[in-house]
This record gives structure tokens, C-alpha cells and sequence, in this order.
């Protein structure tokens, strides 16, 4: 017997609807009991939407809609009711208030889909790709994601372990017919399919990057020596004021964030405070930040101002790529307007004047062609950090395989190893799993799905 | 023949689920367009949720559930179709985009509402009590307009306009027999009658403030001179780090502003630059927004630094007090930890350390009282300042009704003023109503209602 969870579904916030999601044995005649439709819920099909009155002490709390999708055919497979209730937060609180008064119990983060995957509507792909599609920072995420939903990550690592399943089958039958000396299967025809399996498992491990672009954006951070023009830069980009610009080095306090989407592609401007060395306390506070923006920055962009010359921020950069050696670095000379000399982009270096406008489209552009180099085009499935750590565990096991192999190692071996990497995919599509592996996955998810 | 519609009803932002509404007589056609369930949707039954996928250019874009409200049952009072799609934005934009592509238009701001005032689903009290709910920022709010969305203000609007006309009827029909003398209903009765009506719109129109509050929640503004403690109290209050705290004097450069909410009321806290004579550029930009806000503020608390004195920030107050005569000023001394002496509150002052956390919970509750004191008690009704300006117009007709009445003047000019009065309270719940006053309300809707 599964208890009754109740959440706010959508977004918190202002909105024309809200909808509030019960789901459990009782769901329904937990909802009967705040519910005052034309008739009980516990009376109607499922899959039908239905007018009522949401009452607490003889006042009425709003006017509502509610849908019911009876087990086993609804999201979570067991009995859900759907509220959809007038939008603005305070409205859902008191109707949550008043479910969990009747009996319903607070879902926690990701609990309905824990619930999907657990009655077997789901499985772990799937429900990854589900916090992809809402944690998604780019459309580019979202589309990858929906046709994993779709299980299509799901049905390539089936056949995978199909196909090594098989492998390891026939290296077991063979040690039957040892003595005879009967190869079922040619030793090169078996090495081939490893080689082709341990590649796979390498390539979806190493697209962890790319995939990470995809859902959350691509990281700029913005710096550069106090007053060398970061926000007004900033503004610029984002083409709205937002970070507060002033003529005294050092404004700048923390960070802002803003995105720009070009493209299908999120990129995500960090502006930072003025680097220097400073005894104004709250300074220090905001280049301790700066430090850990560089660090999760995917492109870190040195705005050097040119009137100081070419070379102004040079030791600046040299400790940035001392620090960040993996990172790539683009510098924008910024105040060209203020200058005489005429200089001409290169692979590294971007000439422009934040205050007159002058040369910002290109900047932008330089920018997107730099994360767009970033993302693996052909990929359709997303990897996270556990894919690609269970996808190189598996890689490992069949490159133990294919040196046993090679080794003209007894088939036993081959075929435990084999079983191994087969063992570590299913976790993948949670055909194995346990506790731990759920709670690190739903820990992802907001409460309400 | 209405154009279809669509836009997101739900928030924007993080969530399980997105909702997007489609309203029009093409609604299920153009919906059934982008939608591949199990049939179509036009085959459907109204009232029904229905799986399937939304596919663009042989991708899936989401997998979603779709429901079916057939005209005149719909929240429109047109076809409706709801898409339940999964949660964060991205998703939920490129379902509007395939849709508008198929022939939908982008909604405007309380379009789906204006369809339904146009379409007699609800009448205008019951339009402003849905934009309330969704707004209000209190739970007091929230329940008043709950009630007046059941109906209760047009039901009392309506009896009042009903005696009204009766009172301006029989006056009419008196002129008929005016040579027979014939007095239909007594004038006392009648004056009575009127008088009533005019302390029922007076009422009603004075409640405007308290409905405010009701609706955006009790205003406090935080000011004191640098370094009182502001930001330390603000965070104290709402129990979190949100101002950054230095012993710098002038770090809170903007302002912030929390909500606290307490027994149903919001409390709303802004906490502003400290108050000083300054050359620092930064610091005047948010000294004028200062301003702004006590302008606004309901109750305006002063952090006196009593380590300095009692009196210390009476030039300060007596500044205020003069600027903001009919707001209410509340000081709070802070640092008592640091005095020797020990002082009791009063009415205006309160003794408190937010570093200490000594007294804050007094002042929580002091605040509360005063905000709970705003709001009138018994009132079911959220009076807006169109409402509060028609409710005096009203007043005025009947109070001109009253001095004909007294001066013995002819019915006929009795009646004129009474039935202007009737018109003008037709217009509270719609009954006469132009395209301007429609707009105006609207245009404080949200896109998506």
C-alpha cells in the first residue's frame, strides 16, 4: 500500500493556472474530501475533467478543475488526481494545507517519478532525460533529451548488452565442447564486437562535456582589470541594463548572470568583480567568486582596456591559463574608440568599444562559433556524470576482456568480464539498481514531478 | 468567428509541469495538427485527457497529455484545448512555436479571461476577484477574492441596484398621479433607503487601502543612518543571508526586499541604503530609490544606532515624518547589547539586537499588529481603485438624489440621479461596460489567464 503524496506540479510563481498533483491508493478519495463537484470523483471514469469547488470551514478557497487518471494509466501508474487550481501561489498552498489535513502526505524532491520508474512506467534513462528536459538550458538539451524520453538511449544499450550477452553465451557453450576443440563463434568475429562495444561505451562517455553544454548552457566568465568596461560590456550583450555601471573601479560586488540564446545554443555571461589585489573587504568576497566562476567557465574572456596597450593584462592572463590550463581564453581590447590604431581580429584576440558599439556582433558570433565547436553535433543522448562514469567502468571490463582475449585466456574469463560490462549497462537503464542510485538521481529533481 | 489562441497558463520557470492553453473555435483542429495520440482529438469527447506526442519534423518534442473542453464548457466559454507538457520553459516555448506555425495567435495579456467576460462565463467583479487570486500576495487576499469570484459583491451590487430601480420606479410612476397627491412609497422610507446606499458605497470605497493591503501585502520600509544594523535585522527577520553585511558603512547599494508571512498577513521588507549626505555616485542612485520606496510603504521602521543615543536619528525622523505625514513610523533602537541600560518599549519604540537576536521577535509581532490593524475585518470584498472610483461616483449621484430629496425638488430630478448611480454600478460587474475600461482591467493580467 503506497501513501498519498501531494505537490505543486507547476512552476511556483505568477501564472494564469496551477496545478496541484495527488497520487497514491487513496488519491481519490483523498480528493473527494476537499473537492465539491457535481458528484464524487470516486463515482467518475477515468481520464475526465471535472468542475468543483475546493471548500475549507463552509468557505469556498477557489473554483477548480480536477482530472483523474486511475492506476494502472496515469504518469505514476497508481491512482493521480490532478487540481488545476487559479495560478499565484498562496491558492495552491491552501489547497496542499488541506490535503495533507485529510491525509495526504508532502511528495518529496522527484517522488512521483521514482513512483513511474518503480511500477515499471519509466525506466532510469527515461527518467533522467525527464530532469533533462526541465533543467535544460538550451533547446538543443530539451530535443536531445525528449528522444531519450523516447528511449531511444535505452534501445542502443539493449542491444548492446544483447549482443555481449550473446558473446558471453556462446565463449560459456564452447567450454562444453573444450575437448572437441569447437570454436561457435571466430575468436576475430568476438574481438571485432568488443572493439565495437568498448568504442561506443568511450564515445558516450567523452560526449559528458558536450551533453553538460547542452543542458546547462555554455559558460563565459567575464574578466578583466578594475574600469577596463566588464559590465558595460555585459549590458551590451545582454542589451539591457543590468549590472550597475560606474566610473569607480571596483562596482561590481559579486557576479551577475545573464543569457543569451543564439541559435538553439545558452550562453551564459558571467560578469564578474575587477580583479586585483585590494584591502576593501568586500572586494576580496567577490574575487574569492571569481575564482570559482573560472573554474566551472567553459570560455573565459579577458577584457583587456587597449588605451593601457596590447599587452596591459598579459600577467593577468598568464595567471588565468596557469590556473585554468584547459580552458580556452579569449581576449576582447575594449576602448578602441579611445585609440588611433586600427588592429585586426585574430584566433585569440577581439578588437571592440563596449561604450560605442564597435565590434560586438563579432564578439557574440566569435563566441557561439566557440561553443557551437564545443557541442558534439551527431550526439542524441544525454550523458550525465553517472553515464559516463558506469560507461567507462564498462569500456574497462571489456578491455580486460579483449587482453584476455588476445591473451588466449580460458573463455571463462572472457565471459566474466563480458558479464561484468553487461552487469555495470544495465544499471544505465536501471535493470539493476539500488536505493543509492535513486535517491543520487531523484536528488536532481524539483518536488512536484 | 473567434481566432484561436495559445499561450503558457502556468508559470514560467522550473517545475514538473507546463500547461499550455489553446481557446478558439479552431482550437481542437489546430491542436490535432501538432498532437499524435491515439486518435485524433477531434474525435474525442469534451472533458477528456488524452496521451500522446508532440512531433516536429519527424522528432518528438515532448510527450504530453492533452484534454478536451468542448464549447460552451470551457473556462473561455469556447473550444479549449490544455497541453500538459513536461516542465522548464524550453519545452513549453517550442510547442507555442509549432502552433502558432499551424495558425494559433499568440494571446494577450487576459485574453483568455476577456473571452470569457465576452462570452458571459463571469462577470467583471468575478474577472478582477480571478486577476486578485492570482496576485494577491497575502492569504487574506487571496480568501476575500475567492468569495467575491463565487459571486458575493454582484450578488450585494445587484440588490443594491434592484432597490435602486425600484426607488427610482415608483418615483416615476408618483409623477403620474402627482395631481392626485397619491405618495406611492413614503419619501422617509425612500431617504432612509438612499442613505443606506451611500454608507454601503462609502464603505466599500474607504476599504480600498485595506483591500491593498490584503491584496499586495503590509509595506515596511527599513531606513536608518549607515551602519545601524539594517541589513543585520533584515536578514534576522526573514532568517536568511540575503544582504550582504560588512562593517563597511554604504554596502547595501540597491535595495532588498523579502516577504514574512505571518497568521495569513505578508509582510513585505525593504531594506535600503543607509541614509547620508554622500559624494560616492553609487550611493545616491540608491538613496532616490530609498524615496521611492518609503513613499510606498505602509510602516516605516527606523534602526536607530543606540549606541550613539536615543535621540540620535531624530533628525532623521523628523525628516521623514515630515515628508511621509500619513505614514506610520515605528523605531526600533539595535545594538542594546552593547548599552548598559535597560528601557522598556513603547508604543513608537521598540529595544532589540539583531546581532544578538534580542527583542526581534516583539518587533515581528509589533510590526504584525499594525499590519493586522490596516485591514479591515470584516470586509468579503476586494475593492480596487477603479472600484473605489465608481463607488464615490455613485455616492455623489445618490447624495445629489438625497439634497433634490430634502429640498422638495421634483421626482423626476430625484430619479435622474438615482438611475445615473444604478449605471455606474453597473459598470462594477459589467452589466454596462466600453472596450476602454476592459482594457484597463486586462492589462493586469498576465499573459496565459
Amino acid at each position: 500500500m503506497n501513501r498519498t503524496i501531494v505537490a505543486l506540479a507547476t512552476p511556483p510563481g505568477i501564472g494564469g493556472l496551477a496545478v496541484i498533483r495527488i497520487s497514491g491508493d487513496d488519491a481519490i478519495e483523498i480528493a473527494d474530501k476537499v473537492f465539491k463537484g457535481k458528484k464524487p470523483l470516486k463515482e467518475c471514469s477515468t481520464h475526465t475533467i471535472h468542475y468543483g469547488n475546493i471548500e475549507s470551514q463552509g468557505f469556498i478557497i477557489d473554483k477548480i478543475t480536477a482530472s483523474i487518471f486511475r492506476e494502472p494509466h496515469s504518469y505514476t501508474g497508481e491512482n493521480v488526481v490532478e487540481f488545476g487550481c487559479h495560478g499565484g501561489q498562496l491558492v495552491a498552498e491552501q489547497i496542499i494545507n488541506l490535503l495533507l489535513d485529510v491525509g495526504a502526505h508532502f511528495a518529496g524532491p522527484g517522488e512521483f517519478t521514482r513512483r513511474a520508474f518503480l511500477n515499471g512506467k519509466l525506466d532510469l534513462a527515461q527518467v533522467e532525460a525527464v530532469a533533462d528536459i526541465i533543467h535544460s538550458n538550451t533547446v538543443a538539451g530539451v530535443k536531445t533529451a525528449a528522444r531519450q524520453l523516447n528511449g531511444n538511449f535505452t534501445k542502443r544499450l539493449k542491444d548492446l548488452r544483447t549482443e555481449l550477452l550473446d558473446i558471453a553465451g556462446l565463449l560459456e557453450l564452447e567450454l562444453d565442447f573444450s575437448d572437441e576443440g569447437i570454436e561457435l563463434i571466430p575468436k576475430e568475429k568476438i574481438k571485432e564486437k568488443i572493439i565495437k562495444a568498448i568504442d561506443f561505451s568511450n564515445k558516450l562517455a567523452d560526449s559528458y562535456l558536450s551533453s553538460e553544454i547542452m543542458r546547462s548552457g555554455f559558460f563565459v566568465g567575464i574578466v578583466g582589470y578594475p574600469n577596463s568596461g566588464k559590465s558595460t560590456l555585459f549590458n551590451r550583450l545582454i542589451e539591457k541594463d543590468r549590472a550597475i555601471v560606474s566610473p569607480i573601479p571596483g562596482t561590481t560586488r559579486d557576479y551577475l548572470e545573464e543569457s543569451l540564446f543564439i541559435k538553439g545554443i545558452t550562453i551564459r555571461l558571467f560578469d564578474t568583480a575587477g580583479l586585483r589585489s585590494t584591502s576593501d573587504i568586500i572586494e576580496i568576497e567577490g574575487i574569492k567568486i571569481v575564482d570559482s566562476i573560472l573554474k566551472q567557465s567553459n570560455l573565459i574572456l579577458v577584457i583587456n582596456d587597449i588605451t593601457y596597450g596590447r599587452e596591459h593584462s598579459d600577467s593577468l592572463i598568464n595567471k588565468i591559463s596557469l590556473k585554468h590550463p584547459t580552458t580556452k581564453i579569449l581576449i576582447a581590447h575594449n576602448k578602441i574608440d579611445l585609440t588611433n590604431f586600427n588592429f585586426d581580429d585574430t584566433d585569440t584576440e577581439i578588437f571592440i568599444s563596449a561604450f560605442k558599439n564597435i565590434g560586438l556582433e563579432n564578439l557574440k558570433y566569435r563566441i557561439y562559433d566557440i561553443a557551437k565547436n564545443s557541442i558534439e553535433r551527431e550526439s542524441d543522448i544525454l550523458i550525465n556524470q553517472r553515464h559516463a562514469n558506469l560507461l567507462k567502468q564498462a569500456s574497462l571490463s571489456l578491455s580486460t576482456a579483449l587482453e584476455s582475449l588476445n591473451n588466449n585466456m580460458e573463455n571463462e574469463f572472457i565471459a566474466i568480464d563480458i558479464r561484468k560490462a553487461v552487469k555495470i549497462l544495465g544499471e544505465l537503464t536501471g535493470e539493476t539498481w539500488n536505493e543509492e542510485v535513486l535517491d543520487h538521481i531523484f536528488s536532481r529533481f524539483c518536488i512536484g514531478k
